[in-house]
């Protein structure tokens, strides 16, 4: 292996740098993140620093740019506290993708880049009717990242949709199933394969492999 | 696909709600973080909450748990400031899921999982030497989740250790060539397989696929 100094990083022209740092710390749980503005005008971004961070109360977060590079979805939640998680899959990842792009405010991007706008359960954000993983959440917090200006985003689930099929009897989803996506860097789309799945880890001995 | 509301989900038996709602934000780039306590014991724990939060200053978070329920890593950053992330590959993946268990304070871990200490660039945090990817950060600040008592922790990029021949022209890194892998839950590993590489996506036109 190589040995890359943060002095020699640094020194890197821009666009290799933000390649090299962005993949460096892996594979990432990519989705869209729809919301609405005031005037019911859907958005939509492609996200990937999704994290869990609890299950009960069952918090999720994810980290938004600063708000000149990605001002709509952290506007929009602002205004109405809402926003649906969609997971990507094959099927749409040209159209996925796209909607990275920065499209002018006021802009249906659902329609600009070709998804579909699915509302559900009484709720004023639409869901990707395209995904086959949903999930609405409710504004938590946005704790603001002082050290480079992005912000943690975090919320409360509220409402999720899968399809019952791929979820294994202990409440384990399958979502190679559904081919859910994975990305790297700022550009590469993954599909995954299942490994191996343990029992919960003890000191005492080692943990055995179960079923998916 | 069925819908599960927070009312239903929050009626489950605890270790089913977790699983689903550990899943249900995606697969994770899981990895070994490395510390060491003031007696110089190095301590293994596995993280997936891992979020890129910048590239220039290169700024790369992780969530830690409540404190009662994984001590050892936080406090030990929070002694000295410095740690490293390595990536998990299926060679070892037993191993690594094993530094998952709740070791004894003062148990060298890679001893106890069979992971071997790599020093190096005079750092006091060892590596992972089976690991193919590694990084080694310094604390830059420990953010408190004050609504379920865990911590976004955020550190600066130092050294990357990488194989050259795994890093494209632009700066991305192949990271599907080492086999890094992604988690599912608490206790799936998957590898991954790459789909698609796009241009950055402009309002006026669809991007095209990239090389990787």
């Amino acid at each position: 292996m190589k040995h890359y100094s943060i002095d020699e990083i640094q020194g890197w022209d821009r666009f290799y740098r933000t390649n090299f740092v962005n993949s460096l710390s892996g594979f990432k749980p990519v989705s869209l993140i729809a919301t609405v503005n005031k005037g019911g005008i859907p958005n939509l971004g492609v996200f990937c620093n999704i994290v869990h961070i609890g299950a009960d109360p069952a918090y999720i977060g994810f980290i938004n740019r600063p708000i000149d590079a990605a001002p709509h979805t952290l506007s929009n939640i602002r205004g109405n506290g809402l926003y649906t998680i969609n997971h990507i899959h094959p099927a749409f990842i040209s159209s996925a993708h796209q909607a990275s792009a920065k499209y002018p405010e006021g802009v249906n991007e659902f329609d600009a880049v070709g998804l579909t706008e699915e509302y559900k359960v009484d709720s004023i954000v639409p869901f990707v009717l395209e995904s086959q993983v949903q999930y609405a959440m409710e504004l938590s917090e946005i704790i603001p990242l002082r050290m480079n200006n992005t912000f943690l985003v975090v919320g409360k689930l509220m409402h999720a949709f899968i399809e019952p099929a791929i979820i294994s009897k202990d409440g384990f989803i399958n979502l190679q199933e559904a081919s859910s996506m994975v990305s790297l860097g700022m550009d590469a789309y993954y599909t995954t394969q299942p490994l191996a799945r343990f029992q919960y880890a003890k000191p005492d001995r080692a943990a055995d492999q179960i079923d998916f």
